[in-house]
């Protein structure tokens, strides 16, 4: 038997991290579990972008870019976020989005391998990643994708003419977690590099990027920076002095404003910056890394554990008769905070859930995801979503919608 | 004889876009001449930000992104900015930076003119532009960056290698203003593709990007859209089916929630859009673009030319001892909506009027920046500017700062 409800207000009442959940907006009646898409809103981001509007802005106009900081906002940012991939000061930059982070880490990984012509990814991983490695290869000519259906395919893929390996740290649909250490070590056996593509890890748990090459990753999910805030990219140190990447824009010269005729990359992770930064994208995503410097990553971690487990036993107990299946992992070690489930039905579910309250997302053909942000999905709100859920899936009665699509009776 | 300060005043009383001041945030006592750098706050920026975060984000969550119009808005925005640039509807998207717009469109007209294998650039314009190309040519491989001094030394330049010249239309240093419509039509002759960067004309006065192949532009000087806010990417309709450039990520697919393996481009300009958008960079550059809405860029052009004639007037007439030299054209025909002079002693002098309120900027190794923003620069500012900078420059005693720049003792 599953907790009851009262159980999980128990635990809700015992919860170290339920603090932090006065610090986001989440609107009344809303059961949000759609913050591995995008983060709720920080209370603090509306101060935040209104002061860099009107004090930073309109207070020191283009002074501010010293003044206030920005010009810095990409590193200062990105030494934030180190902490939470386990990153030191100095290796993240913040800025662009991630199929852009993937286009400077990717091609970075491709100058520090001359020679070797073949870029590892797994069709399975958010399609950007791939499309973007595509457009890169297919620009640059005389490069192969290889494709692997996931780590357990690294083994045959691997060889002499691979350069760089880029996969994605959890599954998007399925919420899977691969085993970085073990990835990243096979990879660099082979002499390839390993890119790490975190968005679906930042801000779920520590994450640990040390022993990798290069990272990219997202601050609009885990990490609440708000819609399409900027992305990050992560360059291990042992690479910082030679890595070159395609993007050569004047903030990741080494002198930008000697205005030199010719491209002198900075030292350090700022060649990896490339043109003024998006200020007002900054703001929210600062507003919320206030937050997480008083996270404590094990907590967050040991909540999210807790929480899609419960989902998973409440679902499968209240839902049973109803032809649901799991799609995540069950052994939470290989889960991020994610939970999928199949239903041949799954987008009238979904609309129908959603009218309930309970927000969720759908992946086609069939995947009803759940997303839970530890700093602000409670134990009850697990409880609720399954009773819900349970609620719509017992409905027997559908109708078809004028596009064809299979809707809930209500 | 220049005009006196009341005469000036009595030209703001008589000026057609005098009501477009208030709608602007400027701080008491500063005479605001960077425009051309970072443009003055809309009024309503803050408000806009602060509806994004709180009614959009807070309000709809996720939601949003269709409920809010959060992932049109590239091609939203776009059409805005289009009128102001000869363009038409499904014309123009906005994202990312310059520096990634013209990687955008260099990578596309590359693709268009296979074979061709120089692209031609003007190293005195902004360095990113030539940084980029670099980075770009470089990563390709097999394609030269030939230089032209100025459009006047273009027919030289060009040849049946060349696959596209990038230029920008006002050169950011002198000010000076090309004639885009003779040089579009020499580079197109040549059977090479224009690309224009429009970063100091948009908002400046009409530009005509129809003959043009492709434009870029950013949205944060003359257009007043905040710091960092995106760029935009004109491409002429002749050209939409088969453009195809470098970086292919999921927004510009065709199909992006279908999660296709492989990357299909938008029809239309929809494919030079990358990834998600940073929607709270674009809500003071929409709040900018309600205002624009209202403007006749024909009266902009005509205050324009009068401001800046009367600058280069009244400095020439109070500085006449000081040892200033007019650095950009003296035809208003041939120049933007900036005036530079040069003076030996350029960074002192800048410092010095700064600290009397009057900011431009200074660009190594001697040119003062002096820029107009029509909807908010008054005659008035323009005289009481002209008297501040004679007087610094009157100072006859300097002192050399720690750094050994010289400073006006005050």
């Amino acid at each position: 038997m599953a907790l009851s409800r009262a159980e999980c207000v128990a635990l809700d009442a015992a919860d170290p991290l339920s603090r932090f959940r006065d610090e986001f907006v989440l609107p009344d009646g809303t059961i949000y579990l759609v913050g591995n898409s995008l983060g709720a809103p920080p209370r603090a981001a509306a101060a935040a972008v209104a002061r860099a509007v009107e004090q930073e802005w309109g207070g020191r106009l283009v002074g501010a870019w010293n003044a206030s900081g920005w010009f810095d906002l990409p590193l200062t940012t990105g030494d934030r976020i180190a902490p939470l991939i386990g990153a030191g000061p100095g290796q993240v930059a913040v800025g662009d989005s991630t199929s852009i982070a993937i286009v400077k880490t990717v091609s970075a990984a491709l100058g520090l391998r001359p020679g070797r012509r073949v870029i590892v990814s797994n069709p399975a991983d958010f399609p950007t990643d791939r499309y973007v490695v595509e457009g890169l290869a297919g620009a640059l000519g005389g490069y192969e994708i290889r494709d692997v259906s996931g780590p357990d395919a690294l083994p045959d893929a691997l060889s002499g003419e691979v350069a760089c390996v880029l996969l994605s740290e959890v599954d998007y649909r399925t919420g899977a977690r691969h085993d970085t250490e073990a990835i990243t070590a096979l990879v660099q056996e082979s002499g390839a590099l390993m890119i790490w593509d975190l968005c679906h890890s930042v801000g779920a748990y520590q994450v640990d990027v040390s022993a990798a090459d290069f990272a990219v990753g997202c601050t609009y999910k885990y990490l609440n920076g708000g819609p399409g805030a900027p992305a990050f990219v992560y360059v291990n140190p042992r690479h910082q002095d030679e890595a070159r990447h395609l993007l050569t824009g004047w903030h990741g010269h080494a002198a930008p404003f000697a205005f030199e005729p010719g491209f002198r990359p900075a030292d350090g992770i700022r060649r990896f910056t490339v043109s003024t930064p998006p200020v007002m994208s900054f703001a929210p995503l600062n507003a919320s890394l206030d937050i997480w410097e008083h996270v404590d990553l094990a907590a967050v971690r040991a909540k999210s554990v807790a929480l899609t487990s419960l989902f998973i036993e409440l679902v499968e107990e209240f839902c049973a008769p109803y032809g649901l299946w799991l799609v995540s992992p069950r052994d939470p070690e290989r889960r991020g905070s994610q939970v999928s489930f199949g239903h041949p039905d799954g987008y009238p579910v979904m609309r129908a859930l959603i009218d309930r309250g309970v927000h969720g997302d759908f992946r086609a053909p069939d995947v009803l995801r759940f997303g839970f942000a530890p700093l602000y999905i409670r134990f009850a709100d697990v409880h609720d979503a399954a009773v819900l859920l349970a609620e719509v899936l017992k409905k027997e009665h559908w109708r078809d919608d004028r596009y064809g699509r299979r809707l809930a009776v209500t």
